[in-house]
């Protein structure tokens, strides 16, 4: 069976660390035996839109609709390009048009990576955040009143659906079932958005009827961030609507140091169109240009997108050589200057490419 | 000058907590010769809701309206009634018919308690979170339809206006050039909530044409729960809506350690409304009754109170109290369980307003 990958990386430090991420693909396919065909992609980048005034071409969807996985770097360049623009013209593009409903990202303390909070070592943190991705607080319902007055008024409407508030939870309780813990905690706000959390709590419950196995609790946005720093261990699960995902799903990889290399997914379950795997880090054009960019949250989506594709040992396989490799430590690898280490892009990437 | 203030302590540990706050400031007044008179209300709890069908009476407004302060403790009792409806029916209320449209919260390091953040001390982190208090996310414009079939959608209006907008970021601004490094970090979210936060940035980028002593940035709110545990050192005042602000708030005490302990003002600046002080902790049900919430949120509060009631002097020695008995360590003071000692509720409140 081959798989038809589509790679763009976007702008900034997308550029570097993309290489790696096939690289590591390649690597996998070798070892593994796959046969995986790439092809590059030039939009959903500033780039692009310098020469076009738009993210992409019209007939995107039809490029990428035939593709079985998009892989997929980091987009903006908010010097050139307002962030609204360009995130809205292509990354918010992709996840809404192909119903990748799932943003799913992995948050584990690693070895070799220094978490920020005092006394946690690998395996005392490893969980999931269950992001919905399509619908919730990022509309584009809405608008402006007396543009340029004292009286001026902004509107925007939070829009969430039945339909697209079960099925992010089925996908987080069918996770949760095969999780030891077999654990799920529902992000809320109800006590203060009173129209559509009491509504997604609603939703929660009646999902919970039935999964008798699984432990279901629920928190405040506000103490749940809170719970991250305090007792990251009580997570397993983590569900959590679009704008509280998107908090979660950067916390989460803080506290565990990992939010430069934590991966994600965005994933449309059915499989009626290609899911997406991206870096949790944007683009990064403070260090754009320099070939220090830590590769490893693209290595790392490689592995998620390969579990995707069915091909769950080459995914572990890929993850199993980042964590050898950060284990090796800053004398022993190129890591990176962010992980302590005199490491470039490409080196970091080629030591994961042997490791696997 | 005599001040009279309103004493509300709500629910579950707030009527534990309240007693050991009101102590503190007779004790402060002893000490500078303060005239401070206290009224007790029983609304605004879920007990009043139980025998009367709503948290508080119908002219609530007007035994308020003429209070010089609001102490309050602590609203909420979710196995009883939804906190949708106990938080909108009071807190939300006061805040917002009391045009308290600043929300301020302190996030300090304090001697003797711990940070879950690895090699902090004292001194490290030392910032405030401005939060917008009328408006923004937290709306009542909403609604439900196709109500229990498939097809149900709910929808919720965040609404923002330039005079809501301006007035706290203008609170924001002046606090930030009474402050030593004179930094504000605004919170947003425009790369994916295209409409409400682009009005955001443009009115903070509008408001620091008038500040140019100030250096000003700006995060997304995900990256920025991230800098919170990465990089509290960064931050001086953080300015944020209502929702984000919610969420900083609780993530900036909880990075100090000091979630059961921190302070909040909602503030009316212009003195037309009483302004109300309030623990940042909520009304714990799981340990009320048991006499061992710590009460140094509730004194904290009395503090800011204080301050806000400009008796400076009176406020600084509040916190001067609370700091020495936390630095003298749970050998020496009785600290609450919370804080790793054996003091009760009341025992540990004493041992502050014997220090004051
Ligand atoms: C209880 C709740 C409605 C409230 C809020 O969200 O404003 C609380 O979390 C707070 O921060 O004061
Ligand atoms: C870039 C931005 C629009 C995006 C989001 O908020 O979804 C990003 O933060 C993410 O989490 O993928």
């Amino acid at each position: 069976m081959s798989h038809h990958i589509a790679v763009i990386p976007g702008d900034g430090i997308g550029n570097e660390v993309m290489p790696e991420g096939v690289r590591a693909l390649e690597a996998a396919a070798r070892r593994f035996d796959l046969d995986l065909k790439f092809t590059d992609f030039d939009f959903a980048s500033c780039d692009y839109f310098d020469r076009h005034g738009k993210m992409m071409p019209d007939d995107w969807r039809d490029q990428l609709g035939g593709m079985d996985a998009i892989f997929f770097g980091a987009v903006g360049m908010p010097e050139r390009v307002p962030d609204h623009i360009s995130l809205w013209g292509s990354l918010l593009q992709f996840r809404r048009s192909f119903d990748q409903y799932v943003n799913l990202r992995p948050c584990k303390l690693m070895p070799g990576i220094k978490s920020p909070l005092a006394n946690r070592k690998p395996g005392d943190i490893d969980f999931y955040v269950v992001r919905e991705n399509t619908e919730g607080e990022y509309s584009s319902v809405g608008g402006r009143m007396f543009e340029g007055t004292d009286r001026e008024v902004v509107i925007q409407d939070t829009v969430m659906t039945r339909t697209g508030i079960d099925r992010v939870l089925k996908f987080a309780f069918d996770l949760a079932m095969t999780r030891p813990r077999k654990k799920l905690t529902s992000a809320t706000k109800s006590n203060g958005i009173s129209i559509t959390m009491p509504y997604w709590d609603e939703r929660v419950a009646e999902m919970a009827k039935g999964y008798s196995d699984i432990s279901v609790d629920k928190f405040h946005i506000d103490i749940l961030t809170a719970n991250f720093v305090l007792h990251p261990d009580w997570f397993d699960v983590v569900v959590a609507s679009n704008l509280f995902g998107d908090i979660l799903s950067d916390l989460g990889p803080a506290c565990t140091g990992t939010i430069g290399v934590a991966p994600s997914a965005n994933i449309n379950p059915e499989g009626h169109f290609p899911s997406l795997f991206e870096p949790v880090h944007g683009s990064a054009p403070d260090i754009a240009g320099q070939g220090i960019a830590n590769p490893i949250g693209q290595i790392w989506s490689a592995a998620m997108m390969l579990e995707h594709l069915g091909h769950i040992d080459a995914g572990k396989a890929v993850v199993d050589a980042i964590e050898r490799v950060l284990a090796a430590g800053p004398e022993n690898t190129p890591l990176t200057p962010d992980l302590g280490g005199k490491g470039t892009t490409s080196e970091l990437g080629e030591a994961i490419a042997e490791a696997i």
